[in-house]
């Protein structure tokens, strides 16, 4: 609890109505999707840039720790802590401009981003990076984790988009950052570094955005397999010719007969499921496409195109129950979101079932195949078995590192897999990853003890 | 001149046939393209990546300046300082690895960008970043200045093809940083900050790039315009219909009017010309794309399209003379890069105009006008006036800034616009510049000096 004075100084900037230090708002701002707990100990909802600069500047001065918050739906513990939270979606929830011209938008950085996406429908335009909380998870999160989506294959993750920001650094200083240009080489490139520091290195208020015209047309397809490594082996081929479907997901062994238990949806003898989505202006793209990728996939048990919406739908029915469906094999799910060179994902799922094996527990993978980013679900029968679970994902975490892969392609570091940074990262690699926290928040108050540095 | 105690360390470890410190050496790299020179003390052509961490290591020891140099042909002054130059291309020029499933390739940084493309050509893989200087600049200077080229309006920059960097940091140590694969966000995205970092954060020894595989058609069109804002307003029209070119590049009216009188290739009302190339794997695709630019286009005062490659050189032929052409207009160039949001680029072309009669200066510009990136060139008639070009740039700098835009937008910084970064930047923002360059490089000696910093 921050002792009177400190919630006395910061409701003078903010007003009584925006500071909150009740059980009820502390309790709901302790935790995000990670179910971690960690109580603050007071609730800021800023209302403009100057108020947050000056409760920085407050917070330095005092050596409190704040932690930035869009919607809590991290899956790394990255807005979770103590000291204040600094709840950005009340007040900073504003789509600023929409740039038709250069096809960019200004937005605040508490906005959803499916509600972007909204906005952005009536132009014909879209914000790509769609990760599966796109519903509910704001822009600010997506920025601080630099959230993927199931288009990354194609269009790339967040980071591949933030043309500048508007940043409150940890003394409070005020910086706006980048250009809504394409080409920009002055001075260091901070938009980078910002996307993934997870609320580390400054209070992100503001954002412009890169957006893509709105393709007119697209297709799904969905293929069966004889195994996860034939899949995997193909899914590569179809990339390495050229191809690049604005989705490409599977299901493996487990996720489908779950799948398959529950909603009977594909013939017996498949053991894995492929799921490709086209996109292009032009039909003839699509068919042209379509054709290689039958040709490719000259191996698949099965093929399924969708003609209509409602084939649509049930083509994409499994991989949207999938998580739900993986659930069947135990009373609780430790996820991770390991990410492996493309070429590497067959022989990583093959160690996944003999590891599961081993351990006896299922292990059910399914997700962005063709970005790597392999949705890997270490499942309990028994809360006992907690500490094999964490036994196990270690060894997932140093096979994947052994085949050139990392721990997170899109989830975070922040405290859910902090205590695994030193598999991947050398003592030297870490303390520069200390030594520009520093840079940027001398004081350690910027969501402090995040990413184990 | 280093004392004989340091380079007899240095021959220590590098041998002797690999330091230099007689006259032709220091003279030979005491420059790049800006023509401006410093001479350094020694030019050592390191073998291995064990003697750049050994020599990094003994120069912060004994705060001796070492700067890394590829093929010396920035604009900018990047690799030119005092101290140790270390000679990138002569042993570090391998490429180590065509990854042909992950589309990647893994090569040492002194290796020439166009034979890179050379060798990947045989596998129908390109590595899209195109710089001018392409067939003579090495990938480590690229990635040191975050090149662009042409095709930046469709591919990108260089800072959108690194996966993982080999580096040497200030106190020696060597990084491996990132990964072959598309997602990664375990810990800070150090990639994007080595990029444009112009050798002062780390010593680039290997690099691994994303690649795309090569499309199988491409046409070059020409239109004719009554002036180059209207060209500028019909390219953003253009580009906003969802239309990427793969190239489209501008002549303005002195530009096109050098070329005219050189080599008689425009109709004489021709007042801009805009440049645009398609590229695609389906001849629809390019069919349907030319259709909706020439509607888009219809102010055009004429269009020509490429049918054979004969034509397509044609076509080409002004924008690949267009900086000679302007050399008619007097005994010394100051070009700059500067680049805007493309909505800008009409505006900015007047202005441009205005100052150029105001200060009695040619100012021809062509360039990147797809990505808003304007190689605007101030001729100076008489060596005298450079002061006055000098005045001219920073306006324009200026204007630009007012406009959205930035000094370099793919140059860099280096020490030829090392003054104007306080233009462009606040104190803050400097010093946080001067904190970063802290946490990697605590002594200072990597290609100090530069950036402004």
């Amino acid at each position: 609890m921050l002792p009177p004075n400190h919630i006395q100084a910061l409701t003078q900037i903010v007003g009584a109505k925006n500071i909150h230090t009740d059980s009820t708002h502390l309790s709901v701002y302790s935790f995000d999707s990670t179910r971690k707990e960690l109580l603050p100990d007071c609730v800021i909802f800023p209302e403009t840039e100057e108020q947050i600069a000056q409760i920085v500047k407050y917070a330095n001065l005092h050596k409190l720790p704040i932690t930035p918050r869009g919607a809590g739906s991290g899956m790394s513990g990255g807005s979770i802590n103590q000291g204040i939270i600094l709840g950005m979606q009340k007040h900073f929830n504003k789509i600023l401009n929409i740039d038709t011209q250069n096809l960019s938008v200004t937005l605040q950085t508490g906005v959803i981003n499916s509600k972007l996406n909204d906005a952005l429908s009536p132009f014909n335009l879209f914000y790509p990076p769609d990760p599966a909380s796109a519903n509910f998870s704001t822009i600010g999160g997506n920025i601080a984790e630099n959230a993927g989506g199931m288009c990354a294959v194609k269009y790339g993750v967040t980071k591949d988009y933030i043309l500048s920001l508007r940043v409150v650094l940890g003394n409070g200083e005020l910086l706006q950052i980048g250009h809504n240009t394409i080409k920009d080489v002055a001075g260091f490139n901070l938009l980078g570094l910002f996307c993934g520091s997870e609320g580390t290195l400054g209070i992100i208020t503001e954002a412009t955005l890169k957006l893509k015209a709105k393709p007119k047309f697209t297709r799904s397809l969905l293929l069966g397999f004889d195994s996860p490594q034939e899949l995997a082996q193909t899914s590569c081929k179809i990339l390495a010719s050229g191809i690049t479907p604005c989705a490409m997901e599977f299901l493996d062994t487990l996720t489908t007969k779950a799948l398959n238990t529950m909603h009977h949806i594909y013939p017996e003898n498949a053991q894995a499921i492929l799921i490709i989505k086209l996109d292009s202006n032009l039909q003839e793209s699509i068919a042209y496409e379509t054709e290689q990728i039958l040709e490719i996939a000259s191996n698949a048990l099965f093929t399924n195109i969708a003609h209509t919406q409602e084939e649509e739908n049930q083509i994409w029915f499994g991989r949207k129950n999938a998580s739900q469906a993986c659930s069947s094999y135990g009373v609780k799910k430790l996820n991770e979101d390991i990410t492996l060179p493309k070429s590497q994902v067959a022989t990583f799922l093959k160690h996944t079932q003999e590891i599961g094996k081993q351990y006896n527990l299922p292990i059910p993978c399914f997700g962005h195949i063709g970005d790597g980013n392999i949705h890997t679900n270490v499942m309990l029968q028994d809360l006992k078995d907690l500490d094999k679970g964490h036994q196990v994902i270690k060894e997932l975490f140093q096979i994947a590192l052994s085949l050139g892969g990392t721990l997170s392609g899109e989830h975070g570091i922040g405290i859910s897999k902090a205590e695994f940074m030193p598999l991947a990262f050398s003592k030297p690699h870490l303390e520069l990853f200390k030594n520009i926290k520093h840079a940027f928040d001398p004081n350690n108050i910027l969501n402090p003890h995040k990413m184990g540095i």
